[in-house]
């Protein structure tokens, strides 16, 4: 930890009966807590799963009434470095202008966890990790998960860091399927809740981009039918392709059109071939690559495929509201104008949704052009809008203010 | 020719000087007319072209007068199949509800021509036709062609069959871009032009998903440096990808929705795996293992670039409506409310260009959900204004009306 004031949690007292033991605390990665030996995962497609891992970064210290705790859930290609440098990359942490001591997710306040979700590939159990049952990396026998599962293995890592109840947990995109679905799931643990720029189930449109980003990652011969870390080889062709399509939703087109237009990169003129003659291109070809740096293939393929199966209304004989019944969650739900993959209409019907149950509420459209990044970017709207429902409901919840530091 | 009113026109009794020869016009390919033999075609990008190939497809009779002929410009994908059925796939024309017998363009009426691009794949000169400097499929050593070099070709065709001026020149997307450059271009030689569900420039966002399809077969090993076809191999799966990537850019969400949503694919349940579940990705998938039986990958690649390089007010020193200053030409442009590729913000540009000379321009925003592809599809109201509009033209240009048939 480079701040100071960014620490780990005094040890919990409480641990869940054994099923947790930490591992790796001290390395860079942060902590990886490996759970579920005595009592596996039971996740939606039928399999189990135990022992598996949790790796995560907290922030900040839990209070004396475990009361303060923010769950942060990354969205299908982030991980926990939200407010620290990544190892890999080296960048800041993803949500690290929100998420500090003294900023809006205030660390001198609450105490901030962040998992890296099931299925991922930077420390937490996914196709990359060690198969125990072959001494082999998984590949494709690790099991198909969903957004429930994910949520589920959150919870264990709660259970055994002693948090019987979440502040709040906030996420965007995936992330805000996972607020989503832990609110509906767990409506006892959770006081409130922030879905920003998500769904309550992922769209055909975005589904047909998953499967063309999956498709580009399976047509490279090196992906080997999904065994290429036994095999030595890593399908960077086809996750570099996969990231290129997806990538290009991630924006809006008056966001590339300011960016980059029609500017050329480093030339005068067209070179009438197939190099980068355009800045977007060139932009494009670099977030390709160096995704593919930091990414694993198998786990894109399972955790788009996590968010395609994600239908909060299906398990609720398919009316939305029944997800809700009865809750006594503080939701604020966040879109942008300009995130078409998202769009604010997907957002709406989750706010019908919970006005029809009679739920608390808050609303807000950000006017935005950055698209669908717009939630992982500098937007004071969206920055003010969370700093107020965050404040709101500390003061409902009783948390006091940071104490002033000398 | 399976309808006795589509036959080919009579033979022009005026040819370019020798520079054109005919061949093959009695294969199902139609005719395919060698050009540019004494005066080669001098190429944006600098380099010459010639011998080349114009291969196309002609319905209905050229008047007397020769005032009567339609130019259609295919898209991105299609081909001079506009009204009869495709050779390798068996379907009807693209555009066989619109042109024909008594139709919206109708072949009783006009005479209708639709040549495949320079740069494509279906008898036209292209990557995979023979180079004749190497006697060797041209992969690579294809020059880069642009939207100008296309229409120059075309302009070339004109020439040989004697049409001095076309009644009008029809278009969709990157067709539409042929019937923009045209107009620009070629006053003096078209009375009426429609444009429909295109732009005047290329933009930001649609390099982008360009580059991926591009990026997608380039990865593809079997593409071989774009040698493939002197290797014996075809990167089905790149091109593959590309077509999927490029096809969800052609419809809407609301039409995704409406056609597919969530519904899954031959069975009852999720099965938890990567196969198609949703009917959606069952969908895509035939959309790309059909195209590749048709599409040749390096034509796609010269293609995209094309389009990409399509910037109209670039060359009028940066302002749209000097492409049109004076025009004579009457147009029609037509946009979709739900294309959100070549959006009607786009088409609107052109319209203010044209007013901007005080051309004699008339404008629809079609209402339909179904994206980009509406220029496809059975839309009512743009075939109304398509007929309404041909009409119009018609009756200034003197046309008679179609002779009653018995």
């Amino acid at each position: 930890m480079t701040d100071p004031a960014l620490s780990q949690p005094s040890a919990p007292d409480r641990t869940d009966s054994g099923t947790g033991s930490d591992t790796g605390s001290e390395t860079g990665a942060g902590p990886r807590l490996v759970l579920g030996q005595e009592r596996p995962l039971k996740l939606d497609c039928g399999a189990e799963l135990g022992p598996f891992t949790v790796a995560y970064r907290a922030y900040g210290r839990l209070n004396a009434e475990r009361s303060n705790a923010i769950l942060i859930c990354h969205a299908l290609t982030g991980d926990q470095y939200v407010a620290d440098p990544h190892p890999i990359t080296g960048k800041p942490g993803w949500w690290q202008q929100l998420v500090g001591p003294g900023k809006v997710i205030d660390t001198d306040r609450y105490f901030v966890l962040c998992p890296n979700v099931l299925g991922s590939c930077m420390g937490s159990t996914g196709p990359k990790e060690t198969n125990p049952e072959t001494g082999r990396p998984y590949g494709l026998d690790f099991p198909v998960i969903t957004i429930g599962d994910m949520v589920e293995a959150q919870v264990r890592l709660l259970d055994h860091l002693g948090i019987d109840s979440l502040f709040c947990v906030i996420g965007g995109s995936m992330g805000g399927m996972q607020v989503l679905q832990w609110a509906a799931r767990h409506p006892d643990r959770v006081f409130s809740a922030v879905p920003i720029a998500t769904s309550w189930r992922h769209s055909a449109q975005n589904i047909a981009f998953h499967e063309v980003g999956r498709q580009a990652i399976m047509a490279d011969p090196d992906w080997c039918g999904g065994d290429y870390l036994n095999q030595g080889k890593t399908p960077h062709r086809g996750l570099a392709v996969a990231r290129m399509a997806a990538h290009v939703t991630y924006l809006s087109e008056p966001a590339l059109h300011r960016k980059f237009g029609r500017r050329l990169q480093n030339r005068a003129a067209l070179s009438f071939g197939f190099d980068a003659d355009f800045q977007v291109e060139s932009y494009l070809r670099h977030q390709g690559s160096t995704f593919v740096e930091r990414f694993d293939a198998n786990s894109y393929l399972y955790i788009t495929r996590a968010m395609d199966y994600f239908d909060l209304a299906l398990e609720h004989g398919g009316v939305l509201a029944n997800a809700f019944t009865g809750t006594p969650v503080r939701y604020c739900v966040v879109s942008f104008t300009s995130d078409w993959l998202f769009p604010t209409s997907e957002s709406r019907q989750v706010v019908h949704a919970l006005n029809a149950v009679a739920a608390n509420v808050s609303f807000v459209e950000v006017a935005s052009d950055k698209g669908h990044d717009a939630f992982l970017l500098d937007e004071p709207q969206f920055h003010d809008t969370l700093a107020g429902f965050l404040d709101g409901a500390a003061e409902h919840r009783g948390l006091p203010h940071a104490e002033a530091t000398p």
